[in-house]
This record gives C-alpha cells, structure tokens and sequence, in this order.
C-alpha cells in the first residue's frame, strides 16, 4: 500500500496511455491531426508520453503555458484563448523561437497586434459554435470578412484558420445531444470552408471537446481536433457518457479523519484545496464531489456500495453511507477518490503521484 | 498602473493591517485570546503582521500547515481539524519543540495517540455546534465523559479544552440569526463549563467564525476566538454583513481580452484556476463569482455600476454589462475583481502582490 500521509493524487499511468493510445489511433483512422490540450495535465513528464505516442502539436490555455511546455522541446503551439494583448512580450519572445498560434475572439484587437507582433505569428479565428462564451458568430460573415481582409494585409499576422469549443456539450447527458452539437460544427465549418477556401486554400478547421471527440468516430470534416480532458476523464465525463469509470485515470488518495457511524458519516482528509469545487448532480438530485473507490496495491477498484463524496469544505469532505459500511473505514485509513473535474483538481494539487513507480509527476506550478 | 499582464491577486496591506487591529482590539477588550485562523492567508509575511500586533497563538487546518508556521517561529499552534493519524510523525517532531494542540473529533483515534505520541500534546475536545460537519454533540456527556476520563490517565495527551467551529453562520444572512447562533454556542458551552470545569480548573471555551466574531463584541463567555478569514474578508462576508466592501483587502486584477458590446458581455483572462468556483447568489438569483472595482494607482475603487463576474470556466471569465460600460471596457486593459471566497482564491492563486511596494509576498505552497 502506498506510504501516503495526506490527499495525494494518484495518476494511474497505465490508463492514462490507453486514453492517449485511443484519441492517437482515432484521429488517424480520420486522417486529421490531434493537438490535444495541455490544460487538462499541465505536466511536462504527461505531455512526453503524448510525444513518444507521436504527437507533434499541441494546444494550451495560457501563454504561461506555451512557455513552460516550449521549453520542454515543443515547437507547434496553439493557445487557445483569446488573444492578451498585455502578454506582447511572450508572445514575440515565442513566436520568434516556434511555431506560435494565436486566437482572435474579435476584431479588436486586429490594430494592436499588426502594429506589435514582431515575428511571423499563426492567427486562428475564434468561431462560437453555441457554446455562446467567445468568439464569432459562424453566420457573421461581415466581421469574419473584416478579419480576413485584414489579415491578408498583414506581414507577421498569417491566417491559419477557423477554431471553435463546442463546450456546450459539457451540459448534454447523452448520445444524441453530443451528436446534434457536433452535427451542427459540421454544418457551420462547411459553410465556412465554401466561402473561404478558395481564397485561403490551406485552411485548417480546428474543433476539440472531449464529449464528442469521445463519441464520435468520423472527424473528416474537419483538419484537427482538440480534445484535452480525455487524459484522464473524470466523473463529470463519465455523467456525460464519454468513458466508462474505468478509463479514469486519477483517483485522490485520502486518509479518514472521524466518523459517526450512528448518522453513516465519513469524514476525510480532502476538500476544496484539493478537489477544487466542482460537482455533478446524483439521480436523487444531491451533489456529488467524488466517488469512493478502494485502493489497492497496483491502483484502485471500483466499490460495490455507491459511496461518495456528499459535501466539502476547504479541507474536510464528507461520505454519507451505511452504518455497517462506516463501520469498515476506520479512521487512519486511506480511500480513493475519483474527482469530478480532473483539469481542476490537477489544477489545485499540483502533481501526481505515479502508481507505476512511485514517483512524483510535476506540473507547471510546481516546476516554474 | 500596476505593471501586470496576467491575473494577480492584489493585497491591500493598509486594509489588511486594519481588519487585524479590529480584531486583536475586540478580543482585548472581552480579554479573551486571539488565536487567528492562518488558513485564509497560508503566508508567512501575513503571519508576521499579526505578530507585530502583538498575536503569540495560531490555528492552522493542517499539519503541513502548522509545520510551515512553526518554521517561521511560531512556538503554540492548534490544528483545528480532526487529528490524521497517518501524520503522525509529523506531530511528533513537531510537539517536540512547539506547543501543538490537537483535535479529537471522535474517541476512536485515542488509543493509537496514547501509544503513538512521544512528546506532550495539548488535546481539544471538538464540539458540533451546530454546523454538523466534524465533533461530539455539545450533550453528548456520555462519550465526553469517556474521552475526559481517557484523557486523565494519559501522559502525553493534555486536555486542554472544548473547541468548536459555528460554520453554519455562513449559510445566514442577518445579524439576529448569527446571533441566535453564537447564543447557542455561549449556553452549550456554560453548560459545559459548569460539568467538567471543577476537574479541569484550567479548560479553555474556544470558538471561531468570522460572521461571529465580526458581529459580536462581547466574546467574554469564552477564552479564545480563532476567526480566519476576517484578515481579508470576501464577498461573502460581505453578502452575510460581517464586512463592508472597503474592508475587503484582496482583488484580482484581470486583462479584458474580449467583448461582445451588442450582447453586454465582457470576457476576462481570469477563471477558476484564479478563483476557485465558489460563488454568492445576486438578488434576482443569479450567480456572482466576484465584483468588479476599478483599478486605481493606489488600489481600487468601488464601481457606481453592479458589474459582476456571471460565470467562470477554466480560464475564462463573463461580465454581464450595459452597452454602454462594454465599450468602455477595452480589451488589453486591466480590471479588478473582489473574490468571493478569499481563502479558496488566496490557495489557488499561490501569492499575493502587496500594493504597498509591489513585492510578492509568498505562501505556503510557493515557499516549500
């Protein structure tokens, strides 16, 4: 048994590389390219296996991001997000090294970066495909005409093509739902491939969520796909329906800390500085902050009893369950928890343990 | 302006420094302890304020935490949260050279520290106040009776006195019902007082929330107080009354990186990597994940207008506005956003910058 004294995130990397095994060969078998996102790991060592699995361009969230994984040996990188004209400085000191893509969400920031890019630059237009966050209208024909009328004149700022988030799936529950979403992409991407193609024949359509890419099995409608939670996936993934619990790939170790078997209450070590916040609804309506499995000595196993994590606060979590169940979590002991967002927790712990050999995975806060 | 490309959470130390003086003149005046919870700051120069106002005992929430603390010369801590016994080396070099004080939240953990701890140990008995998280209900004397007894007979466990934490002043939202509450808790405790006080002259009452304490002027029931998050306070301090917006000393400043005027939205560079999802409800129900302020040189300023962030992704934030006010928000400029939960932003965040002399002031998690 691990030698684990407080919430320590387990990362079974065995999962982990099947997950990254299956995106490989699907986004092959529809000849386009994965550039999966890096914000879900945040992990140099995480993003070598993607490496040694044949992957050559990624995507991230920050230029803080593009800078730390730049300087692990990557040379195609697309943030996407939009463009922070405050980071000018990164973004030439990036994009005079790699190859650099930036997002433009609207118009306005057109001038400012013309006049301040240094370095030949890769410009993606952001297209809102119903997740209505950012991004343009994919009907918006004048301002995308604006845009890549603009861009023609421009020397650093090349247009490479249209990228949408269809995060809107992220709130879907089943099949048909993620399928409408994507088919919907299809349809907007096309229409935007017949007006710009011949004037831009190199255009890349770039879509990525987990839910459809987890779906769907036909990308040829478009030139690359995104997805980044599929690394690990996680329970609200497993809710949606794009993996099965056991594709999971981390599991939150956590002492007991106190428990009242008479009210079927487990108190643990882990909470909101460890979890984040997030949580999926159960069918009963209560909230869910994670799933209780039992620890072993090569991983987890997945517990017959539905336990789960019902409340937590900044470090405390409470389980609700049977009398006779408490009564088997003493306290001292360690269980797993499989989190519900796993871009968050990684986010607020800040490594992983690996199970395989016992050793610590860094990530950008802990290396920079 | 402040030179800051990418979210900062900025501290106002004037601010600051006056939410402690309140406090430490309250307790003074009920001559009761102040024994501030450090889990809001998790910083070692924030401590050293508090110690400059003449603060010698701390409450910390776990042992990285009091390890931490004690590094940085503090000599008495009590971990308020249930003793894990896996950390148990840790406890031991610890109450080795300081005064660490423990909580026992049920009786099962006794008989392993009895045999298990090597140094003496200060011991508080957790009481649920009413928050029914962690603790023994307040007339629970049969059990209370077996842990004092336990208690007596042991060397290194000293029984040094009830603590509990109303956490469920949180959840109300005028002064009569956090008064009803801190009520309850005077008379649980008298009642409790007045049982075991003739074999434990010495006990100490300790009790600790921010709405309670920021409420309350007369503490003199109890010993000691341990609020926390008063240092900053927060929006939702403010939502239930405990703090005007002006004492509230932390904001995050955040680049606009995009706008939609047409539909009143405004997008930040600012999520919930940079503030944890915790939220607050507005009037007409709807989601608040911070307040927008404007920046200043000195700090900032309360807006005439209600502008607020209405949603978070990762990296993403939503500001609903007017027309108007989106235009005159332009995208590669900076605003300020008050948190909702300043302990959860603080610990996502990592550090702080001081506006005072714009230096970082560390945390824990960036200084081991």
């Amino acid at each position: 048994m691990y030698k684990i004294a407080e919430p320590t995130l387990l990362l079974d990397k065995t999962k982990c590389l099947l997950n990254i095994e299956r995106m490989v060969e699907k986004a092959h078998r529809s000849q386009v390219r994965l550039r999966p996102h890096f914000k879900t790991h945040q992990s140099r060592e995480v993003g070598r296996w993607f490496r040694e699995a044949g992957v050559k361009e990624i995507t991230v969230s920050s230029l803080k991001m593009a800078k730390y994984f730049a300087a692990d040996g990557w040379k195609d990188i697309t943030v996407a997000f939009p463009v922070n004209l405050l980071e000018i400085d990164t973004i030439n000191e990036l994009s005079q090294r790699i190859q650099l893509n930036l997002l433009v969400s609207n118009e306005e920031v057109l001038p400012f970066l013309k006049t301040n890019l240094k370095y030949p630059t890769g410009i993606f237009i952001e297209i809102d495909l119903g997740h209505h966050r950012t991004g343009l209208l994919p009907d918006d024909f004048s301002a995308i005409d604006r845009i890549t009328d603009f861009l023609s004149l421009s020397t650093n700022l090349h247009f490479k093509g249209f990228l949408g988030h269809a995060g809107h799936t992220y709130q879907k529950k089943n099949a048909a739902e993620i399928n409408r979403i994507f088919e919907e992409s299809v349809v907007n991407f096309q229409n935007l491939k017949n007006r710009y193609v011949s004037a831009f024949p190199d255009l890349i359509f770039s879509v990525g969520d987990t839910p459809a890419c987890s779906f769907k099995d036909d990308f040829s409608a478009f030139d690359e796909i995104r997805p980044g939670n599929f690394v690990f996936y996680d329970l609200m993934q497993w809710k949606i329906g794009s993996c099965q619990l056991d594709q999971i790939a981390l599991a939150m170790a956590c002492p007991v800390v106190a428990r009242y078997p008479e009210r079927g209450e487990i108190f643990i070590y882990g909470g909101a500085v460890h979890f984040s916040k997030d949580f999926i609804l159960m069918d009963d309506g209560s909230k869910c902050f994670g799933k209780v499995v039992h620890l072993t000595e090569n991983g987890w196993e997945h517990s017959e009893e539905n336990l789960y994590l019902s409340a937590i606060w900044q470090e405390h979590g409470r389980i609700l369950t049977s009398q006779g169940a408490a009564k088997k979590l003493e306290t001292g002991t360690l269980i797993g928890i499989l989190p519900v967002h796993a871009c968050l927790t990684a986010d607020v712990m800040g490594s992983y343990l690996n199970i395989l050999d016992h050793q610590r995975i860094k990530m950008m806060k802990t290396e920079i």
